[in-house]
């Protein structure tokens, strides 16, 4: 069975950690405040000083980071999981993080004799401790074969997407189609209180036919009753609209829904509604 | 057992038509080209040579035709319904036109002493034939009440939503979500296939989870296999995207994506994909 290390204990990678060491692998993590370990520490991982001291000893390094620069200062910084790598460790980094900084990273660490797999994430934070996750899975195949229960001990739909960098690719076209969905759940529902319909009854009807979309039928509810309570926050999901259309500017093209939603969840960030679940962006206009 | 005309056998009417004989109404049917009532007076239809004679014999008048001068020209104009209907009849329209045009026609006609439903269908000609239409009706509610069996032979999903017109409105806020949702997909598989990824397996991953909906799950398939055919054309969406810029015009107020979507479809028309299915939204631009 494979050691496994894994950095970063926040919302997603604490659970998925615990789900690890349910699933019996051997467990070491790191986070920088060192309290965040605790819980882990008494359910029977070992805790790492360093990032270089965890990639030490195992034979997988798993990062859950929140922005691309921190998975940079993770992996080649000081103290950093490269200075510590084994020639047959891999680093799965499940983060969502720049496609075009994941190829770079990657290249990287086969200069030291490392593979790396991008795997990033869907599903929340619910998914995370209910290992139900989807996770998109970039890189070599047979490196992918290799790591794939690990991957299956945190996730449910694991699907292989193709070279190193696709993972963040195929999840950036995720966000972006649900980002928009979202935004079109968020208008109906303007519309109709505008209009004076009775919300409960138009979100039914739109909800049953054509107009339908799990942004309308999860969060539409939500909206209704005024929960803006962060299941994906406002703050999250525009770190990812940002990486998007990073990435299209790199690609070139015009992607006017993107651009749209980038607009629009900048405005929620203006608003100060970065906590808030991302249903919260109905809060960008007032109400009629 | 009400008699029922019906008016309009195009694509959504001549299927009603035949559902309605189905379920055992007396069926008189108009349309000012007699070869499409033929296959119905087969099936039993009394076939009428004017609106206003349509209306002289029974008890509800069915109306469902393209746009909103249409309806008001068989409702108002020469030897139209109004000049035929007695007080005790009924004029359900299930066309998708103006909501304020609709809130009008009502009142006309409740100065001859005759009722109004507005009752526009979702579910397309697939829902048409197999009776299992979305109908979104508005009116008074004991009006609706009695006539609930007429909608029940043509449809599946019956929501009451409340005074005339706010059939309309629904509907207008279902395409409203659908169209923007059907461009969220469609920029989805833009951009997949302009990253190079693999079509099949990033829509299957996308469809997996938050980022789901109708118009991806359904037509990203057809969009994919390059099948354009029209389940509901570019013409019909821009039609009712139209009707939704006129109706915000009125409400006031900032609908961005309603304007994306209504500034796309234009485009589409502009490029002659009029006759393409809502999938063909994808070729307003140039393959990557």
């Amino acid at each position: 069975m494979f050691k496994v290390g894994l950095i970063g204990l926040g919302v997603m990678g604490k659970p998925m950690a615990a789900n690890l060491l349910r699933a019996g692998f051997p467990l070491t993590v790191f986070h920088p405040v060192r309290e965040r370990c605790e819980s882990l520490e008494i359910m029977g991982a070992a805790v790492a000083e360093t990032p270089e001291q965890l990639a030490r000893t195992n034979d997988a390094v798993i990062t859950i980071l929140p922005e691309t620069v921190t998975v940079e200062q993770v992996l080649f910084g000081e103290k950093g999981v490269a200075a510590g790598l084994k020639p047959t460790c891999a680093v799965i980094d499940m983060s969502t993080i720049s496609p075009t900084a994941t190829v770079e990273f990657a290249r990287r660490l086969e200069a030291v004799g490392c593979q790396m797999l991008d795997a990033p994430v869907t599903g929340g934070r619910k998914g995370a401790v209910e290992g139900t996750l989807g996770i998109m899975v970039g890189g070599r195949h047979e490196v992918f074969a290799k790591y794939l229960p690990i991957l299956q001990a945190t996730g449910k739909t694991i699907t292989y997407t193709g070279p190193i960098g696709n993972g963040q690719k195929t999840k950036l076209v995720n966000q972006l189609v649900g980002a928009t969905n979202l935004l079109a759940a968020v208008e109906g529902l303007r519309l109709m209180r505008a209009a004076g319909l009775d919300p409960e009854t138009t979100l039914n009807a739109v909800s049953s036919g054509a107009a339908s979309s799990w942004m309308l039928v999860n969060l539409g509810p939500l909206i209704l009753q005024g929960d803006f309570d962060p299941g994906f926050s406002i703050r999250l999901q525009f770190k990812d609209l940002t990486l998007l259309r990073d990435w299209i500017a790199e690609l070139g093209g015009e992607y006017p829904a993107s651009s749209l939603v980038y607009s629009v969840f900048q405005e929620a960030m203006k608003k100060g509604l970065e906590k808030q679940g991302n249903q919260g962006l109905i809060n960008v206009w007032p109400s009629p």
